[in-house]
């Protein structure tokens, strides 16, 4: 179902998956912080990744590069020359601005001044789209209408770039009502600088990566001299980045301090195109068995002018989030592009010897880019469901049973009668293999619903029943359905039903007994 | 066996271990990256970390929290004040040192000058102890002693800080031979320092944290209110914290950028105390149960002199590396000191209310704090085994199979007759569950020694007896002995040996078979 962010927000907050950082101190503008279910959601999704696409794979290996390095990477890169954004302040108000999100809407209002000319306001909203830089100027519009007429036509929309400069004087801040308090737009580089060693001078400059990407090329050399590669491989990273960003936004999706896991994926040159459509492909499909509901998720062909020049093909993976369609993971054909970059900056042949062909070249790259934040905020969105059980609303996280923090929590249904001993031998038995919980606290049914909003897909309840029998029951998240299984055997019923073996068919309610609330543990 | 530091370093560079960072670049002190068995090797020993210290516990919880914080926590936790070393610099080979790392030899020559004195040579020297810092000098007196005699006594050695005023212009810097040439001590920071947002004001001064512990107190309150937990509990986290050392050292051991693992474990006042030896205990062995010897491992308890004013308690977990005995991690008992400074800074109430006993206060704290990087360096240490099969030399990384990087290697002893195949369907049916590695590259004797370089405690042959009657050979890394097993039960076989079962007995060769270099692959 669709999720408002506020309610998500709410979510996470309350059952400690995404905390603000520094709450107490008032926090901090765009770093957030994975709380007890967040951090074990997140390590399984990254978890994921490293499986499937290291440890499953002949063709790939790992590293994991310090976050700091030498700055010479980043004058190679390009980012120290290029990677900044426009920015535009606000003289009265010293806020700050993307100036690329920054539209101008101009209104024409039916009153006329001295000299005959209809009213103007240039009125400037701040969004990724214009639609959503509309809102801020048509408030402001509706006011000014109240004084000078309502506007026969709709408002000129002007990206800010694009203003005229003898023009800009006119423009009308997002927070302000005074005109020309806009500055020229000025370019704003996104990578945090800091010293290393003592002296705050020039020559110890050094930055926080803004990608882990370039570790892995700066140590091209290191992985094919010692690590027994071949064409065509891969080298994987997970780990923190950070950017700088003027306007962090939309929870944890765009953050100054995030988490990527990058691929640089190294083939013959002839063999790129290929290697490309594979993992165009691959990608889109991982997360789809992760759980993305494939009509949410989209995988967009950038346009030749939205390409970099070094690049022959790029595509997104988007997701519709709540608050618009936006990238999850890039996959770029990046050519030869930055090891042609390091081997003129560091004068380092990183030539790589093909034995087949005997023949000596710079590899072709392909780099599936994806984030682990906002792979974990499209599962947390997808996961949201609210629906009903017994006549009572539920909200229930549907969590593919890989990355659900908790795969079983086990519950005694009272607290006498030997159950919580017995609840409490399954639970440690479970424990050597999954990540399960236990819980002998209220009802059945607040214990069920709590661990549905945890998103943990089973949940096992011993009762009078199993103290006869030895059976216990089993109850699935997402259908609520019940069913009985031999104590002894559900060690293998949890594995098998995590591999997505079917629950077995029968006639359990869909509203069982145990999930209405009124059954109070001892 | 004792490893030379430069032998490890190397084969860390020859196997894709560890790497500095940026090499191509002419690397940057103090920073390391993991290659692609060092990265395996790294997330094996968090994994079990994690595994023992969070999901195996109840009354443990993860946590993941931004590396840039609001700067305040940095002025509760006192490092914005204290958090800085005395350093001095040389003035003329602008060298910088640690202050508490010099040590100044004074030397008495028998030739006397002028005044009939007889001559002084004040020769400082850099190391965490006299005996370390004493070699540049020695062969500076040394020199000395050709023009100006021998001296008849040892020299007094005066650590640097101890130096009185007067008496600095006589000492002579580690780099230079000229006298008064270093400046006075003066404190430095050892936060990097960043800047967040757009403006490069003090307003907007951010920092690298140099410690996960803080990030944990700050949730404090979050957790508390949503995580169900009740006293006792911990909060276990795993990251990145970064410490712009002076002098950088001991390959991984002193670095600018590490990882810690750190606990922060809370508690009623009066339970503090049996808590801190639970921690002591359980942290120690927790090292031993991941193979450290015993006997080069120690708990040393800190003296009065050397514990923080708010610490009633603190103990090292130390290592004997070949550089030295050195910390891996400490236990520290810190009373209510960080929760009193963070509720006194942030002005929310931090207390917590114990529902049994009906009383409101600050829990105590106890924290093992480890280093990841440290203990990865030790388990390196202790792995590295230089030994004799079939006599010729090996190197062998007698790592405890559980942080092992790879678990099993298959190969075909010959490349044909189907063993090729053979080998694949064993390995791709063992990579569902354990990492593992295919070979069929060289002499079988090379492929033994590769894994037995990385560290892989198995190796499993196909041979020709396998065609005829379905068994392959499984050999042990430590001891080289080797068996047969049917290849239907290979999997169990391995899951058996890496829960700790004893190799079968029997009376296999120790240096069986193969193990020699003469037998080629197809």
């Amino acid at each position: 179902m669709d999720v408002g962010m506020d309610k998500l927000v709410s979510l996470c907050k309350r059952r400690g998956i995404i905390f603000p950082s520094s709450e107490i101190y008032g926090g901090i503008n765009g770093f957030w912080d994975y709380g007890p279910l967040g951090v074990e959601l997140k390590r399984n999704i990254k978890e994921a990744w490293w499986r499937d696409n290291v440890q499953m794979r002949d063709d790939m290996v790992g590293l994991d590069c310090s976050i700091i390095m030498n700055p010479r990477v980043w004058e190679a890169s390009g980012h120290v020359g290029g990677f900044s954004d426009p920015m535009v302040d606000c003289r009265v108000t010293k806020e700050r601005y993307r100036a690329d999100q920054l539209y101008v809407f101009a209104y024409l209002f039916p009153a006329v001044n001295q000299k005959g000319e209809p009213t103007e306001a240039w009125l400037a909203g701040l969004g990724s789209s214009p639609e959503e830089a509309g809102e801020g100027p048509e408030k402001k519009a509706a006011k000014l209408a109240k004084r000078f007429g309502k506007p026969a036509d709709p408002p000129t929309v002007i990206p800010f770039m694009q203003v005229a400069e003898a023009d800009r004087a006119k423009v009308i801040g997002p927070s302000t009502d005074e005109a020309g308090t806009l500055t020229e737009p000025r370019s704003f580089n996104l990578m945090f600088k800091t010293f290393v060693g003592a002296l705050e001078s020039d020559s110890n400059v050094a930055y926080l990566r803004p990608e882990t990407a370039q570790g892995i090329f700066a140590n091209f050399k290191n992985v094919v001299d010692t690590g027994r590669v071949k064409l065509p491989f891969g080298i994987a990273q997970v780990g923190k980045s950070f950017r700088n960003e003027i306007n962090p936004r939309n929870f944890t999706f765009r953050s100054r301090e995030f988490e990527q896991m990058e691929i640089e994926f190294f083939c013959r040159p002839d063999e790129a195109k290929e290697w490309y459509a594979y993992w165009r492909k691959a990608r889109f499909q991982w997360y789809v068995d992760l759980g993305l509901r494939s009509d949410r998720l989209r995988l967009r062909d950038h346009d030749a002018e939205e390409l970099a020049f070094y690049s022959t093909a790029t595509a997104d993976i988007e997701y519709s989030f709540p608050f618009g369609v936006s990238e999850l993971e890039g996959i770029a054909h990046r050519g030869d592009y930055d090891l042609t970059q390091h081997q003129k900056f560091s004068g380092k042949d990183l030539s790589y010897f093909d034995e087949e062909r005997k023949e000596r070249f710079l590899p072709h790259v392909i780099e599936p880019s994806a984030g682990a934040d906002r792979a974990t905020l499209a599962f947390l969105c997808e996961a949201y469901t609210e629906d009903q059980v017994g006549g009572e609303a539920r909200t229930v996280l549907k969590f593919h049973p890989r990355i659900a923090p908790v795969k079983a929590a086990v519950f005694p249904l009272v607290k006498r009668d030997g159950m919580p001993e017995k609840a409490r031998a399954i639970h440690d038995d479970l424990r050597r293999q999954f990540a399960v919980f236990y819980d002998e606290k209220g009802a059945i049914g607040r214990r069920y619903r709590r661990q549905d909003e945890a998103g943990t897909p089973y949940c096992i309840t011993v009762d009078s029943q199993s103290l006869a029998d030895d059976t216990v029951t089993l109850r699935d998240r997402d259908s609520c359905r019940q069913w009985r299984v031999p104590s002894a055997g559900i060690t293998s019923a949890i594995r098998d039903l995590l591999d997505g073996k079917a629950i077995p068919a029968g006639d359990a309610a869909t509203a069982p007994a145990g999930e209405a609330d009124g059954q109070q543990a001892g």
